[in-house]
């Protein structure tokens, strides 16, 4: 059943369907196709007719019960969606309806029709929309920890744990482009020629954990020192205190997942003697204004790179929501390279 | 015996001794004073005819052979002095012969002349120069930690563990003046009362550690969340994961000394949840640069508050050279409050 609906002055909405699939999490954590309202965008959001939606870790850990999707935020998962907008909140004026764009979510991304802010919303241009589902997410995560919270600059070094994962692809891609020495870490020999392959100077098996040892002495042009400037760290547990040995002084090293545990003992005496900085952050909590500005810096220093073809995505799989489950195994089972999409049936 | 001698153009020195009295660090680890070579002062260096020298947790550390003096520096402990400077290298701009100083000193500071940079010498004016020698080290720890590495700002709340001994004095004024809500604790009923009349909202007792909690619930009026926005410390050990639970979201915490331990079990989740921001650092291994940057901060931001009485130094006790032992066993038992001065004999 279709209605026609309106949503701002000269703005004529495409038919819409009254319900939308969504992939909900059901009691026994498996993820099942429903029939839900259609939403209204609220004033400064967008309705999206979703082409792919990205899988994220985060999106496991829900599914699992391990992780409480904010208050103010969906319960079904999916933090990142492509497709066009079918209809756009009455102050909405940086995008319009038509538009092909990819698109931060807060939850919902498993759906054919998603909600997104306007701001949260970049321009696809010409590329293939499909494959534009494996950027917003990583770019946000890239951009808030390595740039805002590490202020990785050109001619630092900057270890990436996991560069074969979806945030690992372009952030090598990333922090190369930008002038930065990059590293990283990955389980397998084809993924790290990947890794090498899209920028990375060496990529280390971190079954060998003796690289640590290696990357310390690695110069640091900018500062005259050697080791890491900047370590993006997804394994957290025993790497924690080995980064301590990889990093230069006044490295910074930002925790963004903590795979190899999250309670560890560490002797904090190299903080003070190397003056280290260690932080992290999980994107999700962050408020609208901070996300806001992060997707400006992206969309004026990051966004032209990847319409120009010079950062591109890595697509992994994909599957329909009817195979949702064997999306999320492959990412567990840590086989994947690259981005994992979900593609309405 | 003393000798003439000239350092600069229109710059006539003081007679000099040939030889100056230096505590040195004996085979048994005691201090005992021995008379070594009157030393040249450098191009940038002046020579300081010491009224006091303030001791430091470091120089207990050098002593006991738990910390190694860096290459360049002079293997006498002592970090600070005031005195009177009476001679200059030949390159010195910004102080002259005669000027009345306190002054950080790169180690040598327990001589009864002692050398220090040019830029690390502030003018103490009118004030009682003995006591002028509590000032360099803590505010050059305080300049770099508080504000350098964790940018405290107006309405920010700060909690000081250690909030009477030399550092802690200081920092608590210092922050309250910048318009932060300091808290500290502190191990006695003496020094929470010291710590409150020196401008902290509340002094905690360390030694029931409820207080961690307590912290987390006052709010942070600049950022309208709650709990501590920094956090100095100098305890580390199991201290490190209740600061986790005092901090607010996006907290800076800083590592000045790891009294309680170094090694320690952590959980890093909140550093993602909260944002947290783990940072430290040691004094003297700053470049000359760096430490000439931190000096010209504290002259423009905080000397003018010091010369106007606005800071005041607290003396806990005064030691003769002979009895630099006994100063270091005041400093040992923790009973102090505010700063331990020897004084050449």
């Amino acid at each position: 059943m279709l209605k026609s609906s309106f949503s701002h002055p000269g703005i004529y909405c495409f038919m819409l369907p009254t319900k939308r699939k969504q992939l909900i999490i059901s009691g026994n954590s498996a993820l099942v196709i429903k029939n839900t309202e259609m939403p209204e965008p609220a004033s400064h959001e967008v309705l999206i007719k979703v082409t792919a939606a990205g899988v994220n870790r985060g999106d496991i850990l829900q599914r699992r019960g391990l992780y409480k999707a904010p208050d103010n935020a969906s319960a079904v998962p999916g933090l990142e969606v492509s497709g066009k907008i079918v209809k756009a909140g009455i102050d909405v004026t940086s995008v319009k309806v038509g538009d092909t764009v990819c698109a931060l979510t807060e939850g919902n991304g498993y759906s054919d029709y998603a909600l997104s802010h306007e701001d949260y919303c970049f321009q696809t241009g010409k590329l293939d929309l499909q494959q534009m589902a494996a950027f917003p997410e990583a770019l946000f995560t890239i951009w808030h920890n390595i740039f805002q919270r590490c202020g990785l600059t050109r001619e630092e070094n900057i270890l990436i744990h996991g560069g074969s994962n979806g945030i690992g692809v372009i952030a090598i891609q990333l922090c190369a482009l930008l002038g930065a020495r990059v590293f990283c870490t990955a389980g397998s020999e084809e993924k790290r020629a990947l890794c090498q392959k899209l920028g990375a100077e060496k990529a280390f098996d971190y079954h060998l954990p003796s690289f640590f040892e290696e990357l310390s002495h690695i110069p640091s042009l900018k500062h005259g020192k050697n080791g890491m400037d900047v370590i993006l760290d997804i394994a957290g547990g025993d790497f924690i205190e080995r980064n301590f040995i990889a990093a230069a002084e006044e490295a910074r090293i930002c925790l963004i997942a903590l795979i190899r545990g999250h309670k560890t003992t560490v002797s904090f005496a190299p903080v003070m003697t190397k003056r280290l900085t260690i932080t992290g952050s999980t994107l999700r909590p962050l408020s609208q204004l901070q996300k806001s500005a992060i997707s400006e810096d992206i969309r004026e220093r990051v966004w032209p790179e990847i319409l120009a073809g010079k950062i591109k995505p890595v697509i992994d799989s994909v599957f329909p929501f009817s195979e949702a489950d064997l999306a999320h195994q492959r990412m567990e089972s840590g086989l994947h390279s690259g981005k994992i999409l979900l593609l309405p049936d």
